[in-house]
């Protein structure tokens, strides 16, 4: 089963395509450029999505629903916006099919045009700010603290699974307050709750930063963004969060009465993250065995795997086994024994490896006869002999040390691959070695858009975060520069 | 507030509308048929979300995702799918907006017409079977019990929220058996968790029952349903689980290897609940004050408000109030202390009667004195001065008095508007009162099709429980028939 996967060195990208495919996650769909998420891949972003909500509340937020579909007409309103979206837009134009007459099958019946094409969203601000129109008069009715879980359609010409699809899954928040200041403040809130998010529950590493101008969302007066580095080297942008002053509330006309009676245009926020998460979680932490899952996410804690000869011992093991497995579900810990009947244990011990599922218990004949089992790890392929007794307790604070264990060697892996760079001919080798390359930048999209194109390389974003910006010379002009940015190649 | 609503008795369908919108569930959005799910609306369907999830993962079935698009092709390939869903759909050509270089604003990019169109799922079994023949090869590879979470558009041409939209929300589970018989088990296990739903969680009194042969889904060999009576005597149909049989497996070749090693077609169910439940929820228990939500259903249990003069008096009791508050969370009972300045109390009450909370209580000055509370019940709008302490337990019980007390009315109510009729004078004249009408049919879809041309009232169902089947004539033709179905005018 395992061998199935070839191997990350030997090409990282058909690596990451064999793992999603091939331990269950997702797959592509006869729709080009959109996914099947498959039950096992589902499971992860259900925990995903479940942690996220449940921090989105935490934070004041409720749920709420928007149509599918945008008028055309609302995506031009504002400029920057169409500008960013309108190329890769699926547009709705009929509301029919008919018969064929011509043959057999369905075509598109002619006088079931549109009056005014829908576009499917590939983000939800303009009809969001078109309803908050009418549900905002006073400052009273302000903030307005709504977050949507949605599918979005992004027409993309180059296709990836997770990373890049047409359709994706995603939330997206949607705020609206009465001050500048609030608003700014909702935006750097909710980048630390993706930061959390993704330290605490996908044990991934991420740099809090602002994206330069040329990177920003289209309708964004401010982007900021939590990014991550692959084990490949290149940089993952893997949540945003939008400042959009009063950009969608001139454009939808939505002005409010603050407390001192005069009206004025409501400043708002956005922000979200998606279906890519998946893809970064595939690649932030897996081996050539397949996917490392931190516990957290993982849909099934501990497998257990039967060894066995006769019936009499398969039942005495499993006997044992369920009573584990009792003991593992009343500390919240989710187990799967896998008794089927038609395979090898060591085939079954690939394929669990494969799924990335942290914990594996296997126990035959001896361990009975001596009162043990074994335990491997995923994340580091360790394997010891225990003691029955008492495992459960065992098992709750492995699955704790393996969730740390995990960030800590992401950790590692993305200190080792952050360096200073201060002259443009080491960052042009560097950059192909891949990694964060630390760098002064002078300020201007020029300079910015000069480098990209000589290096495919982007600046990722100006760190939040980290050692206090020291004074330098940008590695690209040599003109001032306030402090170091990070460059790197990216998904 | 509450006299913005009209009265039920005198507008139905109006007193529908303006508790929906009033209450804040839902409301129409600028895509025309398409709603927007207010947070109060969406906190509901949240619940029910949870809930349905949970006995869907109890009856072991998982979730994943499949794509929003479907290519035309596909739905041509059942041919009594095509024939009931291509009439109304949302037909995708083009992937691409330009610069309209007549004017201002964004135009259909012609070059960017697609090769093949994509319609936006009605539902998903072709896009859905079409991946299950990659899944299934040998019958160890079934069942597969799939369940998906999903927006589905629908053009419908007369819409009303909730009940009829032409984007809703929904699930749809699409199952895979190596035999008829267990396809029908399964089919008849989940209509059965839709009756447990209804009954149990909505406090909705619902027939299991089988739908006639002009009822059933298109594509499906057998239709069971849920039918619920709501407030006008009008059925509303509020949930389906059908029997495909071989149809889907045969459109898209899934065959499989049987034990004894021959290749068979797949045999399959879907069955689906949809944000018309939200619908039912409302035209099944609330009146003229407002909605009436069950308490396993509200998003707010308990709402609490302060009665004062003074700030001294305000800030007592709102300590009190934030002790039973403590008191009730530790009962996972959800709380809301309404602390707004700028409202009397008597508005406040109004609004959340309009809001259905089940349970009020109110706290004045002369309550602190005497350690009492006032506790209202929004089902039958009874109030009651209680003691302080202790009232946690009291209302604890209290919000399952109520979730009973609102099922039994319900109740009551289908059973007084349930009556045989045996001739068809009677019937006309009692199809304009409303109710289940209990009749004689002969089984022809032709006297099927005249009861429904001449009374507008259609067969509901063929129950599936109730009394044991008798002998008799039918109404309209006089033919023998072999048990009473259920006729009324539905939504």
């Amino acid at each position: 089963m395992a061998k199935e996967i070839v191997n990350r060195e030997e090409n990282y990208s058909l690596w990451y395509n064999n793992l999603v495919t091939k331990a269950d996650l997702a797959e592509n769909s006869a729709v080009r450029g959109c996914m099947v998420i498959k039950p096992y891949g589902y499971a992860i972003w259900e925990k995903m999505q479940a942690q996220l909500d449940k921090m989105f509340k935490e934070t004041g937020h409720v749920n709420a629903y928007f149509p599918l579909f945008i008028p055309k007409s609302f995506l031009s309103k504002e400029a920057e916006h169409v500008e960013g979206f309108a190329k890769e837009c699926a547009v709705v134009t009929h509301h029919r099919l008919m018969a064929n007459p011509d043959g057999p099958g369905v075509v598109v019946d002619p006088d079931a045009k549109l009056e005014e094409e829908l576009v499917v969203r590939p983000t939800s601000e303009t009809i969001i700010w078109n309803t908050y129109r009418n549900w905002i008069k006073s400052y009273r009715d302000l903030p307005i603290l709504i977050n949507q879980w949605a599918n979005v359609v992004r027409w993309e010409m180059r296709t990836r699974l997770f990373l890049r699809t047409t359709e994706f899954l995603w939330q997206e928040g949607h705020t609206a307050h009465s001050t500048k200041q609030e608003a700014i403040e909702e935006t750097e809130k909710m980048v630390n709750v993706y930061a959390t998010f993704a330290r605490e529950f996908m044990a991934m590493p991420v740099i809090v930063g602002r994206k330069t101008e040329s990177e920003r969302f289209a309708g964004a007066l401010d982007t900021l963004c939590i990014e991550a580095l692959m084990q490949d080297g290149k940089a993952l942008q893997a949540g945003t969060s939008h400042f959009l002053g009063q950009n969608f509330a001139k454009a939808f006309d939505v002005q409010f009465a603050n407390k001192e009676g005069t009206l004025d245009y409501v400043w708002a926020s956005s922000w979200g993250v998606s279906t890519r998460l998946m893809g970064a979680l595939v690649m932030a932490h897996s081996d050539n065995n397949g996917l490392v899952l931190p516990p957290k996410l993982a849909p099934i804690h501990v497998v257990m795997v039967p060894i066995f000869k006769t019936d009499e011992e398969h039942s005495r093991v499993i006997e044992k086994m369920e009573l584990l497995k009792s003991r593992l579900e009343k500390l919240n810990i989710t187990v799967k024994i896998d008794d089927r009947d038609n395979l090898r244990s060591g085939f079954k011990f690939a394929e669990w490896e494969l799924k990335g599922v942290p914990v594996r218990v296997a126990m035959g004949p001896r361990d009975l006869e001596n009162g043990t089992l074994e335990i491997a790890r995923r994340d580091n392929l360790t394997k010891e002999s225990r003691e029955f007794e008492g495992t459960e307790n065992h098992i709750c604070s492995l699955l704790d040390q393996i969730q740390d264990n995990i960030y800590t060697k992401a950790l590692k892996f993305r200190e080792e691959n952050t360096i200073n760079i201060d002259d443009y001919e080491t960052f042009k080798q560097k950059i192909e070695e891949g990694g964060f390359l630390m760098c002064h930048w002078d300020g201007t999209a020029e300079t910015e858009a000069k480098i990209k194109e000589e290096t495919k390389a982007t600046i990722r974003c100006i760190p939040l975060e980290g050692p206090s910006p020291e004074d330098g010379k940008c590695i690209y002009s040599g003109k001032p520069s306030v402090g170091r940015v990070i460059f790197a190649r990216a998904y």
